[in-house]
């Protein structure tokens, strides 16, 4: 039960602990070796220097599993990776990749005799304590050599993991997971924005919040986190009204188009994302412009 | 522990069922006697043929919880009950009124001497077992009256109800929680919508969204219906493509508008629900006309 873990992230190294936790023998690495710092007194997990000790110190059969950002990232570990590992190793790609280059991968991988699989991952904090749930894609073969570590990492040995299908599946599955989660996130921050709105009836939000987590038709994980935060009553003049995007949510609004199956909900939240980082400044000046230039409104 | 309820639907039913089963004496009327035949086997519910004998069967300082479609019917029975309860008794409205109604109903039964509380009841087919959430408006004292009623109705003594506070502000929160619904839901069935157009990965939905159920970030209540749904397996060509809307949606867009403040996600959802009701078709037909004038595209 040995396994490489390169990238230890927040996600990588909470799949590190779970890993060895459940009884695997873990050698890891990252480019930043202050990432191994939290790991030092977690019993089977050992931080080495380089990427070629860590190829040497796993037995034939290898399992690798990288956790990295997406992209060039990705990209160049695995191009390092070449020239240590051999045919017959296993790589599972747990970052959130383009469903389509983990098909490429896999394809060009395979040419080397080496095996892919594209492991969608999802869960955030809760993952080391509650588990994280996996959706895998990739042969028969490479899921049932990776399945005794997924069985480790998921919630339940039965549970919470899934061979979603061929090379691709795993990623795709897991592109359209975030897909959904920005439509729900977005709804229910929405919901609670016309609460704030409502002054006169001065509402709970926390506490409403809390009270929805037991018995609505809302309740959700999404639902919990927001109860967490709004209990913690951070004033909202220190949290920058910005929020961020990481591929998934773009990929997802591409699969809309290129199948031409609507997804307005999901697009919608993608373009709330876009609006909040300041992509619609060009659009809203213009605007404001031609508002002046045929009303006489001030800009 | 007495308790009038109006309307035997299949909330009222259950809501009848749990306030029994936790002990209160429930007498309970319905138009149609149809809606008897469930519960004539519950210890502690009354079935009465009239609303007059419903309110002579109930005690002083009566509560009576309506259990109604909002709007005309709700109304109606307002305006029925009023020769026939007091001033000190405390009517309850758990359907889905608009918030507006609400806090008009509030004040006009106040004049009469009669309290009134607007619930607003999350939590649909599994409330009799796990508890409806429960989200009230009105004085404290309305809701010091109500509140051992709530207790046994909630999923805890302690959870899953909330004095949101003044009269309206149960029905405006429980207007939100479902504009929230609309989105989450309109988000989830994108996404499957997605997942099962990529027919080259044949992807198992049922098995996908149960795998989606343990640890992954869009776990909600939503997903497990969505869970059991997939399972059930039924052939997509014996459901009707179309969406009703229950009012509570299109108020939560309004309230968007006079507030000004945006909810992209929750408006489309509701537009979404629109469309699938054939509400978009003039534009449509209109549309390939118009592309077929310009382009000598055949409608």
């Amino acid at each position: 039960m040995d396994i490489g873990i390169i990238g230890l992230g927040r996600m990588g190294a909470d799949m590190a602990r779970r890993l060895a936790r459940g009884g695997a023998h873990v050698i890891a690495w990252d480019r930043d070796h202050a990432a191994y710092a939290g790991l030092r007194d977690e019993a089977r997990i050992e931080c080495v220097d380089t990427l070629a000790t860590l190829a040497t110190r796993l037995a034939d059969e290898r399992v690798i599993l990288l956790m990295l950002p997406a992209g060039e990232t990705t990209q160049s570990v695995i191009d390092a990776l070449l020239s240590l590992i051999s045919a017959g190793d296993t790589l599972v790609d747990g970052g959130n990749a383009y469903y389509k280059d983990s098909m490429r991968r896999a394809l060009e991988l395979s040419q080397l005799g080496v095996r892919f699989v594209d492991a969608g991952v999802s869960g955030g904090v809760h993952g080391l304590a509650q588990g994280f749930c996996l959706m895998l894609g990739g042969t028969p073969h490479a899921i049932e050599i990776f399945e005794p570590f997924a069985k480790i990492l998921a919630p339940g040995s039965d549970t919470g993991w899934l061979h979603c299908g061929g090379s691709g599946a795993g990623h795709f599955a897991k592109m359209i997971h975030n897909g959904i989660e920005y439509g729900m996130m977005q709804a229910l921050a929405e919901g609670f924005a016309l609460l704030d709105a409502r002054k006169e009836f001065d509402l709970d939000l926390a506490r409403l919040a809390e009270t929805w987590r037991h018995g609505s038709v809302v309740r959700s994980w999404l639902l919990d986190l927001s109860a967490e935060i709004l209990a913690q009553g951070v004033a909202p003049e220190r949290i920058a009204p910005v929020v961020a995007d990481s591929g998934e949510g773009r990929w997802t609004a591409l699969e809309s188009i290129e199948q031409g199956v609507p997804a307005p909900v999901i697009t919608m939240a993608l373009m709330a994302r876009f609006s909040s980082q300041g992509r619609s400044d060009y659009t809203r000046r213009l605007l404001a412009q031609l508002h002046a230039k045929f009303g006489g409104h001030p800009v």
